[in-house]
């Protein structure tokens, strides 16, 4: 499978979800697939929140928290959740603000080392 | 109750909670109350999160995704979720790794407006 269908998948999967990402920490797009036009601008949205992984990760490790894995940041029209892939990669899930949260962190969750594998 | 009764009253609800904060977006403290000395440096790490917070808003006005409500980070050592309280206050709680997130997003949800209206 190609980056490409295992974004495809996870939208498909998870309820309300409308685009998938695989982005360098970097913002820096790898891979992504839209599911619905309108809205939001929520590929731009993607590319902007990976500055946030970078603040996390400098902050983790200012204090002794670990590793960075996951992010999520729920706003009145988007609730995005991200989980780090490998240090430097992230893949990112933006859902409709009713869609499946919990859903949406466990195929992140279950997709994250399948993408590892073939970066 | 004050700020401080009510930051208590979250950490002893939530399962796994080590410590909770009423803070600016600033990252300037208003009140925070730690339930365990030792650790990872959880104080100092929601003030840098901080930071966090404006990104996230300025991304979300910028892309047209709607007011920020929500952030949760996951680290090796520490989950924290926070919530806007109002645009410019957030209240976070920070728990261990296996702390219960689906009980700490509840109980921010109900006890932020108690916050609001004695802000």
């Amino acid at each position: 499978m190609g980056f490409r269908e295992h974004l495809e998948e996870v939208v498909s999967r998870v309820d309300g979800a409308v685009a998938c990402t695989l982005m360098g920490v970097d913002g820096i797009e790898v891979d992504a697939h839209l599911a619905e036009a309108g809205g939001p601008d929520v590929r731009n949205l993607l590319v902007e929140y990976s500055s946030l992984f970078r603040l996390a990760r400098e902050a983790a490790e200012a204090h002794r928290a670990g590793d960075l894995r996951e992010l999520t940041i729920q706003t009145g029209e988007v609730l995005t959740v991200a989980r780090l892939v490998t240090p430097e990669y992230f893949l990112a899930v933006a859902l409709r603000p009713d869609g499946n949260f919990g859903k949406a962190r466990y195929v992140l969750r279950i997709t994250a080392p399948k993408l590892e594998a073939e970066l």
